[in-house]
């Protein structure tokens, strides 16, 4: 049992504004120095934050040409343009600037590449119908982006601001849009430390850029459902670490389990946890379950709560919150909830299983076809000749009305 | 408990050779390709591996002032050059060189500052009485490099080569190790991905480099015993996770608890693990702990086992082999165990401690007074007026003996 004041700090772990360091000990004040930088302080409060009216805009003289969109893959190719704002212990948040894209230059001492003081958000510009230009609860990725930025002691940022950057970036290189439903520019928010010392400590200096790649629909011809792995011999996130948050450090070290995982077949692991082997996440998705439950005989769809141990994605909050209001009406329980790996493999042997997929920024949805468990391979619900259920079909459809501006709706941000 | 099959996959996840993609569903590779890269390959075989035959030397043109040795301050300041080896999935290591220290050119969207493709080494050269170079057993920064590496799908290098580069690379800029005892140059080999693409997948591309910073003894005025804050509410390493490694991902996620037990006067968090709360390892260090034992009545020298989740010191390493060696025919027991920090309070409680210090390349010990735990400081056994154990003080005399070549020992290497 974790007592009170174990649950107060670890809440306090992300709570945006960081403790001053007033060290006790004079005497031993040289040795901390040596370990830690002298500007050891957490983001001030009291320093200038973002300021999107001092945005200041240096075009590229030398355009990129379009690919075609057909072409595109993932992260691959970028806009014309990048937007960048430093940050100092010192000064706070300096003035943003877009300026065209183009490599960072830093010193091999740089923490980024030592410590990995990292964070980073994944998000989506979409064109709707009129040529509008539109975001997907942005407010979402920058609450994020500040939990993860406090957590490894990188400054907090104001979203608000951030968002309005973002959206004068999108503008000024919507030409890499394509204009057609499925297609959008993935944006890459991200923020590293910046600070020249090997000395294990709080980042003085940090960068915050954002990059934008277009991408095409992820199933470019129709759903195709995929198969899982489940991974019990490496474990990617514990109650008090930092797996909800979207640090650079939760994913090098899930590369292995995946390709080990891909060596046998299958397209993506599927993360369990703790000896009950509780079904977590999926490679780089979020995992709903839908099943009749055995107690009950109700349909229940199933998704990890968030512990700690998940992370908190976008679209399993806009999931689990359209499920709440537009599935609950018709029966079905919602349930965010722990649910083991062996209790999907005998809804599935019983024949409850209803349909499986993943939920991301990439795909909207994953339909998942099976899961390789104890060398055996789970059935999860669909049909032969199905490459989708009907649950994800309709997130799918819903969601994705949303982004493109179909249904109107206070989750969509026009720019 | 875990099944053989959970062990022996776990077991290969540090295992050298990674897994070849042979995705068995060719439907589904353009998926796959989505998500990772065309060059989706472990370290080959096959590849060149490096060959310090083939280095290059260019020569810094503007040499650096020399600071003076008190002034060096941990990693902050460095050598005239950088020893940098490039690797590609298609060719393997390409030629070392020696250049000049300089600015790393990278793509936004490299994989390092995304997803933590990174890891690192840190050693040290000395100079000796004749005006000799050492190096301290490397071949266990290499070999721990390599683990580091492959579990993160970055390649693997030749340790004995990259060893002799290093000696090449010391040897050039030997003019930057202070000639004193307690002085020595710090080494840090880094590895980073350096692969164009936010897609997440093997990096198809790599750098290595070595950069290298003058540092002064830790203590420059004699030990100073240190304050520990056990860390009781956040997570440093879990069992089937990465806690065993040097990667970057598991040094950002702890500056918020150092810097919360800064807040509160110590200068150091000691990670505890589990309900059982079992001490691990300190801030940047592995821990000692000295005790006449319960039970036996013998007297006691404890750390933390290789389970895992601490990090395989190369420090904690030679002072387990010397205490075996030296301190286990007067009847010491020496022990990789696991530890309760309610035994060790209730030890201290019973007047049974003798002696605590944390292990590490940057001070090899570091003496502890005492440690809070549950609001209350678990005394560890110093006297008022001492500021190091006799344990502690031993080990640094023998360490630092072969370290400075002092002693004649197969660890120390002469360049």
């Amino acid at each position: 049992m974790k007592s009170l004041h174990q649950l107060a700090r670890r809440k306090a772990l992300t709570g945006l504004p960081g403790p001053r360091i007033v060290p006790r000990q004079t005497l031993s004040t040289r040795l901390w120095q040596r370990s830690f930088t002298a500007t050891a302080m957490a983001p001030s409060q009291q320093l200038p934050d973002l300021d999107a009216s001092k945005l200041t805009v240096t075009k590229t003289s030398t355009p990129k040409e379009l690919q075609k969109p057909q072409d595109l893959v993932f992260g691959k190719t970028f806009t014309d343009h990048m937007l960048t704002v430093e940050w100092t212990a010192s000064d706070g948040w300096h003035a943003p600037r877009i300026i065209p894209y183009q490599n960072l230059s830093l010193d091999p001492s740089t923490c980024v590449f030592h410590y990995a003081f990292e964070c980073f958000e994944g998000m989506k510009a979409y064109k709707d119908n009129n040529g509008g230009i539109r975001l997907f609860r942005p407010n979402k990725n920058m609450e994020r982006l500040n939990k993860s930025s406090s957590r490894i002691a990188l400054p907090t940022v104001d979203g608000e601001a951030l968002t309005k950057l973002i959206g004068d970036f999108v503008k000024l290189d919507s030409r890499f849009i394509p204009d057609a439903r499925g297609y959008s520019l993935y944006l890459r928010p991200t923020m590293i430390g910046t600070q020249k010392t090997l000395g294990v400590g709080p980042p003085g200096s940090a960068l915050l850029f954002v990059i934008a790649s277009p991408v095409g629909p992820y199933y470019p011809t129709g759903f195709k459902a995929i198969s899982l792995e489940a991974t019990d011999y490496a474990v990617r996130a514990w109650p008090g670490g930092v797996g909800d948050k979207k640090l650079g450090a939760n994913y090098a070290p899930c590369i292995k389990p995946q390709l080990e995982a891909a060596s046998r077949g299958f397209q993506q692991n599927l993360w369990l946890f703790g000896e009950e082997e509780y079904v977590t996440e999926v490679g780089t998705m979020n995992l709903f379950i839908a099943l009749k439950n055995k107690e009950t005989g109700q349909k229940e769809l199933i998704t990890a709560p968030l512990d700690g141990t998940i992370l908190e994605g976008v679209t399993r909050d806009s999931v689990l919150a359209l499920a709440r209001e537009r599935l609950e009406p018709k029966g079905w329980a919602i349930s965010e909830r722990k649910i083991r790996m062996s209790d999907v493999a005998e809804a599935a042997q019983e024949g409850k299983m209803i349909e499986v997929f993943g939920a991301g920024t990439a795909a909207i949805v994953s339909p998942v076809r099976n899961i390789s468990y104890r060398g055996k391979l789970v059935d999860c619900g669909l049909k032969e000749n199905e490459e989708a259920g009907e649950i994800a079909l309709q997130m799918k459809s819903w969601i994705e009305g949303i982004q493109y501006g179909d249904e109107k709706h206070p989750w969509s941000y026009v720019i």
